[in-house]
C-alpha cells in the first residue's frame, strides 16, 4: 500500500506483488545452496551477508533513494564523511581478525611495530575490511573508488615498488593503511598520456648536491590529470615521473611526493592543484589535476625496490635497476583494480539482473487476446531473450571472479616473498617462476577485466531498456549505475588496449605451442588448456567434434573457436607481416579467452563438491544457466563461428538457435528464485521497481514522492513561475502600456 | 595557448593543432558542396547556418561548458527562461515568413482570425521556427523536449484529434501555437501502462445532466506518469482517458483538461500533481505525475474529430466514432516525434563524430618504434574501425531524415485535407489512399526511429570510449549527451515494440506480395521496392547475384537479405503457428529495412543532380562513405548474412572483410574535412577536445579551470576539510583527551 497517496493502491488489473510471490511458491530450487555457490563458500557467504547488513544499516554508510538527488558538492562531502566512517570500521575489522579489542591499542602497536609485541600486518588482517570495501564499492561506487584510490592504487604502488622499509614506513608507521595520518593519491595519468605510461613527461631530476629530487611539470600536457583524491583529499601522491640523473633519462619511476600539510590542509609550495570538475559519473570522487613547480623531495622518497640511486664515496652517482621486475611491479598497482573490477562485474551484474527480472515478472503489458489479462513481460520470448542471458552473465562471472581474486593474492604473496632480498641476494629461480605466473595473471586479469566491464555495461543498458520508461528514472538505479559503471571500461587499462595486449600474449603462446610444442602443464593448464599441443593438433586436423552432447562441450567449443581463430590470425600476420591489420580479431580473441575462462571455472566448480550444491533441481538450473551463457554468446558471435567454420550455417539454424529457444522458457520458470538467490537486500538494490516484495508501483510512487516534496509556493508552482506567466501573458510590441510602438497610430506619429 | 596557466602551453612531443591543420591543407574535397548534400539543399543549408548562428550567439539560448555543471533545479529554471526566449523567436519567425513587421500585430490577428485581414496559419508559417527548434533541440536537448512536448505532442494531439474549430480555438485563439496564453502537456502514459495505450485506466465519465465529463484516476497505477511539463509548466493537458457513456466503455479518447490557472499558476481543484524528480538525463524537463479526483470539464473539451457525443432532442445520448481514422490519428501525435528523432540522429551523430574524429587525429599514443614520434590514434586500424563507421552512420542518416520529414509533411497535409468534412461528407477515396500512405509512413518512421536511436546510442558510447578518459569528462559532451540521448530509445514508442510492430507489417506485405502478387508500384516502390514480386522471385530462385560490382549493389544486397530472412521467418511461423518465437528476427527485419532505406535514399540522392555535388573527389569520398556503411553492417551482421546464405563464410573472409579493411584508410585520408563538412561551430559542439582549432589540451584545460575556480578556503582545500583532518588525526579509543577508555590503566580502574 502506498503511504504517499490516499488513492486506491490496488488495481483491479495489475498486481505485481501477487505475480512475483506466485513464482516463489511454485519454485523447486534451493536458493541458499545457490547463494553459497555464488558466494564461493559457506564461510565467505556468511561474511558477505554480515557485512552487507552492517553497511546498509550504518547511519552514515547506508544509501537510500535520496542518494540519486545529490548535487556534485553534496556527493563530494558525503563521500568524505563516509570515508571517515569507514576508517573506523577499518580498525575494527583488523581487531576482529586478531580478536584484540582489549588492553592494546592494536593500531598504534602496528604503527610502531609494538616493540615485538604484535606480529606485523598481513593480508589476512585486512581480509574482512577488503571484503567490506568491495561490497561498499557496489553500494556506493564513488565511495569505493575514492577510498580505493588511497588504499588500492597509492598503497599498492608503494607495496609494489617500495623497499620493505619504505612499505613499512609509509603504510604502517605513517598510518596510510589504516586511513590515518596521511591520505594518498596515485599520480600516474597526464593530460597528454594515459595508456602509454612509458611516455609520461613529468620529470624527477636528481640533485647530487642536496641528495634530492626536483619534481617538475615541463609543460601543460604533462599536467597530472584525472588524479582521484587530488582535488580535495590527498596529502601525498605516488608520482610517476621520468628519473633524470646526470642528464640521463632512466625512464618512468615512482616517487612519494607530499601535497598538503595533513594538519592545515594547505597546499605545499610548488604544488598547483585544481578540480577536474563534473564527470559522467562518480562525482563523489574529487578527481584533480596537479602541476609541480620546482618541488624538492629527499632521495629516499623514490620508491626503490627495483631502482636505486647509488652514491659512491667519491660522490659518483649511479643508478641500479632490475628492468624486468621493475616493469612487472610497476604495473602491479593496477592489477588489484583489475581483479576487483571482475568482482564488481559480478555484484553490479547481479544487482541489475535482480531489478530487471523482478520488473519483468511483475509488469504486464498487452494481452494475448482481447478480454484476457495482460501478459507479463517475462512471458514474451523477446523479453526472455533480452533479460535471461544477462542473468546468466551475472552467474557466470561469479566463480571466475573468486578464482581470479584467489590467484591474485597467492601470486602477489609469492612475488613479495621472492623479491625480498635475504642478505642482499634473491632466489632467482623463485623469481623466474613467479614472474611467469604473473604474466599469466596479467593476461587473465586483462582479458577478464575488459570483457566483463564491457559485458556489464551492455547488461545495464539492455536491462534498463527492458524496464521501459521506469528504467530512466534515477530512483531505479540504472542511470547512475550506468554512468558510474562505464568508466571501468576506460580506467586502469583501456579495454581496447588491454584486449590487444592480452591477445598478443595469447597469440605468442599459441605460436610457441603450435610450432615448438611449448606448453607448461603446471602453469598453463588452468586458463590456457586450449593451447595443449595435442588439442591444437586435433582441432587443426579437424578431429575435434562440435557436438554439444556433454556439459564440457559448452566450454570446449570455445577452445575450438579460439584455436581456429588464432590459426587464421597467425596466417594473416605471416602473410601481411603486420599485426595491426587483425586488431579487431585480436580483441575478439581476448574476449573469447575470457568467456572460455568463465565457462571453464564455472563448470569445474559446479562439477565438484566445492560447489556446495547437492539439490538436484538447483544443480539442473545452474547447468541450464551455464548452457544459456555458452549458447547465447555463440549465437551473438555466430558470424565468427560460421566464418571460421566451427559451425555451418545449418548448424546455427538447427542446433544452436533451437537449443537457445528451448532453454529460455526453462530458465524463465525459476527466474525469480534465481535472482532471489543473489540475496541482495532492498537497501543494496536501492531501486523500488526491484524490491523484494514486488509491490512495484506503490514502492516506486512512494520513493518519488518522498524525494520530491511539494513546492513552497504551492504544489506544482515552481519558484520561477514568473518566467512562465510573463511569457504566457506577453504582447509587448503593440501594447502601449508595455511600451509598444509598432502599431499604426504610433508609427504614423513617429513618421511625422 | 592556455589562458589559465602560465606553464608552457606547447609540448615538445605533442601538437594536436598542427596535426589537424595538416589534414586540412592536404585535403582535396569540397566541404561546402558536401555540406549542401548533408543539409539537403542550398536553401535549407543557408537557413540552418543562419539559425545556428543566431542561437549560439543569443545571450539566453547559448550553451557553454558551464551547462554541464548545472544542478537539476538550475536546469529547470534555465530551461524555462530559454522557453520564454524562444516564444519571442516564434513570433519573429512567423513575421519573417510573411514579411510583416510593421503596422499589424500579426500574432493577435492570427489569434482572432483578424476579421479576414490575414490568411490562416499554415505549416509554411512555422517552417523557420520548426527548423530553429530542431536545431535548438540538438544544442540543448532538454529545452527542445520541454517546448516540444507543448508544441509537438500537445499541439499535434489537438491537430490530430480535434475538430477544425477545436484546433482553431485551442491552438490559435488561445495562443498555444505561439507559446502564449496556455501551455500544454501530453497526459498519455500512466504508471501502469505505457506502450499499451488501449489499456490506459484514467476514466472520463459522461454526465448527461450537466453535459460534462468527470475525469478520474481510479487507482494508483492509473496515475499519469512521466508527463513532461506537468510538474511545473503546463496549464492544460491533453488527457488520454477511457470514454464511459451510460456505463459503456468506448475505449481511450482524448480530452483537453485545464490543470493550472494561467494567471496565478495555482493548481485547479481536483488536480494533484507531483514532480517525477531526477532522471538519467534531461533534468531540465519538469516531468510530473497527475491524479484527477472528480475533475469536471464541459463536453466540448473532448477532442471530437472522429468521436462525437450526440444528444438527441429526447435527451438520448449516443456516441459516433470512425474507428479506423480514430486510431490512426490517435497515434499521429507521436509521428512527429519519431520523424524528428531521425533528424536528431543525424545532428547528434554528426556532433559526436566530429568531436571523436578530431580527437583521434590530434591525440597521439605509443610509437611504432622507439625514438619515433607517437602515432596518431586515427592511424591505428582498430581505431579507424571504431571511429570511421560511426562517421558513416552520421552521413547515412542525413538524406533519410530529410526524406522522411518531407514525406511526413506531405502526408499529414493530405490527411487533414481528406478528413476535413465539406458539408458533412468526406472524400472516402482520398481518405483510403492517405490512410495507406500513413501506414507506410508508420512503418518507415517506426523502423527508422528505432534503428537510428539505437545506432546513435551505440555511436555516442563507442566514440566516448574512443576518447579514453577525456571522454568521461562532462565538459566533453559525451556523458550528458548519452544520458540525454538514450531516452529516445524508449519514449514515444519503445524501440523493441516499434520494431516488432513495423516488422509484422512488413512481413504481412511480404506474404501478400509473395503469395498474391500484391504490390502497389505507386505506394510501395519507394521504401518497399524489395517486395516487388519479380524481385522476390529472383531472390528466392537464386537468380539474384551477390557480387558487389556496382554502387547499387551495396543497397541491393540488403534487399536480398531482407527477402531471405523474411522467407525464413514466414516458414517458421507457418511451421510453429507462433509469431512470438521469431521475435528477435523480427527486430532484425525492422533494422534491415531501415538500413536499406538509408542506403537507398543516400544512393539515389547522390546519384542525382539534387545532390549538388559536382566535385569528383568529393563525390568519391561520399561513395566511399556509402560503401563503408554497407560493408560495416554486413560485417556486423555477418552471422545473419551467413546463416541465411546471402554470403558464404569464404565470401565474408575474402570479399567483405578485405573490402572493409581497404576502405578505412581511404576514408581516414579525408576524415577531418569529412567532419568539418558538418560545419558545426564550436559553440554547438560544446566539447573542448573537439574544437575546430584542434588545440585539444589548452582548450580542455581552460574550460576545466574556468568551471572549477579555487576553493574559498584556499585552492585545493575543500569546505568540508575537517571531516578529513579529523579522520587523519584520530585515535579515539586509547587517547584519554578524546574520552578513550580502552587502555589498560582505565580498564583497571573500571574493573575495581
Amino acid at each position: 500500500m502506498t503511504r504517499s497517496s490516499t488513492i486506491k493502491g490496488d488495481s483491479p488489473v495489475l498486481n505485481p506483488q501477487k505475480l512475483i510471490q506466485e513464482e516463489r511458491c511454485k519454485s523447486k530450487i534451493n536458493i541458499d545452496q545457490i547463494n553459497t555457490f555464488l558466494e564461493s563458500s559457506p564461510e565467505r557467504r556468511e561474511l558477505t551477508h554480515r557485512l552487507i547488513d552492517e553497511v546498509v544499516n550504518d547511519p552514515i554508510l547506508k544509501t537510500e533513494t535520496s542518494y540519486y538527488d545529490q548535487t556534485k558538492s553534496e556527493e563530494r562531502e558525503n563521500t568524505a564523511r563516509k570515508i571517515a566512517r569507514l576508517s573506523l570500521y577499518m580498525e575494527h575489522d583488523i581487531k576482529e581478525v586478531r580478536n584484540r579489542f582489549r588492553d592494546t591499542d592494536l593500531i598504534k602497536e602496528l604503527q610502531t611495530d609494538g616493540n615485538g609485541k604484535v606480529s606485523p600486518l598481513s593480508n589476512r588482517d585486512l581480509s574482512i575490511f577488503d571484503k567490506r570495501l568491495s561490497l561498499v564499492a557496489n553500494i556506493d561506487p564513488q565511495l569505493g573508488t575514492r577510498v580505493g584510490v588511497h588504499l588500492g592504487l597509492f598503497g599498492n604502488c608503494i607495496k609494489g615498488n617500495g623497499t620493505d622499509e619504505q612499505i613499512r614506513y609509509w603504510l604502517q608507521e605513517r598510518g596510510a593503511l589504516f586511513i590515518k595520518g596521511i591520505y594518498g593519491c596515485f599520480a600516474m595519468t597526464e593530460l597528454g598520456h594515459g595508456s602509454n605510461v612509458a611516455q609520461l613527461q613529468t620529470r624527477a631530476v636528481y640533485n647530487p648536491d642536496g641528495d634530492t629530487f626536483t619534481i617538475d611539470t615541463p609543460d601543460l600536457t604533462a599536467t597530472k590529470w584525472w588524479i582521484g583524491g587530488a582535488a580535495h583529499s590527498a596529502t601525498h601522491a605516488t608520482v610517476y615521473a621520468r628519473l633524470i640523473v646526470n642528464n640521463k633519462d632512466y625512464g618512468v619511476k615512482t616517487f612519494v611526493v607530499p601535497l598538503r600539510d595533513p594538519a592545515t590542509f594547505q597546499l605545499l609550495p610548488g604544488i598547483s592543484i585544481g578540480d577536474i570538475g563534473a564527470k559522467m559519473g562518480r562525482d563523489g570522487i574529487d578527481n584533480g589535476w596537479i602541476q609541480f613547480r620546482n618541488v624538492v623531495i629527499p632521495r629516499e622518497f623514490m620508491l626503490s625496490r627495483f631502482t636505486k640511486i647509488i652514491r659512491a664515496r667519491d660522490g659518483c652517482v649511479t643508478v641500479s635497476t632490475e628492468p624486468q621486475l621493475d616493469q612487472i611491479s610497476g604495473y602491479s598497482a593496477l592489477l588489484n583494480g583489475r581483479v576487483n573490477m571482475v568482482m564488481d562485474s559480478f555484484r553490479f551484474g547481479s544487482k541489475f539482473a535482480t531489478i530487471a527480472t523482478r520488473y519483468a515478472v511483475g509488469r504486464q503489458q498487452f494481452a494475448e487476446k482481447k478480454g484476457k489479462p495482460e501478459s507479463q513481460l517475462i512471458d514474451y520470448p523477446l523479453h526472455q531473450f533480452r533479460v535471461l542471458p544477462q542473468l546468466a552473465v551475472a552467474y557466470l562471472v561469479s566463480p571466475a571472479s573468486f578464482k581470479l581474486m584467489d590467484v591474485y593474492y597467492v601470486t602477489l604473496e609469492e612475488l613479495y616473498r621472492a623479491s625480498a632480498s635475504t642478505n642482499g641476494s634473491r632466489d632467482e629461480n623463485a623469481l623466474k617462476l613467479v614472474s611467469k605466473k604473473l604474466k599469466n595473471l596479467f593476461i587473465d586479469s586483462a582479458s577478464l577485466k575488459a570483457t566483463n566491464t564491457w559485458l556489464v555495461a551492455q547488461l545495464i543498458d539492455e536491462l534498463r531498456q527492458s524496464c521501459g520508461g521506469h528504467g530512466y528514472s534515477q530512483y531505479n538505479a540504472f542511470g547512475k549505475g550506468y554512468n558510474d559503471w562505464v568508466v571501468q571500461c576506460t580506467w586502469e587499462g583501456d579495454n581496447s588496449v588491454l584486449s590487444l595486449t592480452s591477445a598478443k600474449s595469447i597469440l605468442k603462446k599459441f605460436v610457441d605451442a603450435g610450432t615448438r610444442g611449448k606448453f607448461d602443464v603446471n602453469l598453463d593448464n588452468d586458463s590456457f588448456n586450449y593451447l595443449d599441443p595435442s588439442f591444437l593438433m586435433s582441432v587443426l586436423t579437424g578431429q575435434e567434434s562440435t557436438d554439444l552432447d556433454e556439459l564440457t562441450d559448452y566450454t570446449r567449443i570455445w577452445a575450438v573457436a579460439l584455436v581456429k581463430i588464432m590459426n587464421h590470425v597467425a596466417r594473416q600476420i605471416e602473410k601481411t607481416r603486420k599485426i595491426d591489420g587483425v586488431s579487431s580479431l585480436l580483441v575478439m580473441i581476448s574476449k573469447f579467452h575470457a568467456l572460455h575462462y568463465m565457462l571453464k571455472v564455472y563448470h569445474d566448480k559446479l562439477n565438484s563438491p566445492d560447489s556446495h550444491v547437492t539439490d538436484t533441481k538447483s544443480k539442473e538450473s545452474l547447468w541450464n544457466i551455464y548452457k544459456l551463457f555458452s549458447l547465447y554468446f555463440i549465437n551473438k558471435h555466430s558470424g565468427e563461428f560460421q566464418q571460421f567454420k566451427i559451425f555451418t550455417p545449418d548448424q546455427i539454424s538447427k542446433i544452436i538457435q533451437p537449443q537457445l529457444t528451448q532453454l529460455l522458457p526453462k530458465i524463465r520458470e525459476e527466474c525469480i528464485p534465481l535472482t532471489d538467490a543473489f540475496q541482495l537486500p532492498d537497501a543494496m538494490l536501492n531501486a523500488p521497481i526491484g524490491y523484494f516484495d514486488g509491490d512495484i508501483y506503490n514502492n516506486y510512487f512512494n520513493e518519488v514522492v518522498k524525494n520530491n516534496p511539494a513546492e513552497p509556493d504551492g504544489a506544482g508552482k515552481p519558484r520561477y513561475h514568473e518566467l512562465l506567466t510573463t511569457m504566457l501573458k506577453r504582447g509587448y510590441e503593440f501594447d502601449e502600456r508595455l511600451g509598444g510602438a509598432a502599431n499604426a497610430a504610433v508609427l504614423a506619429r513617429l513618421a511625422k
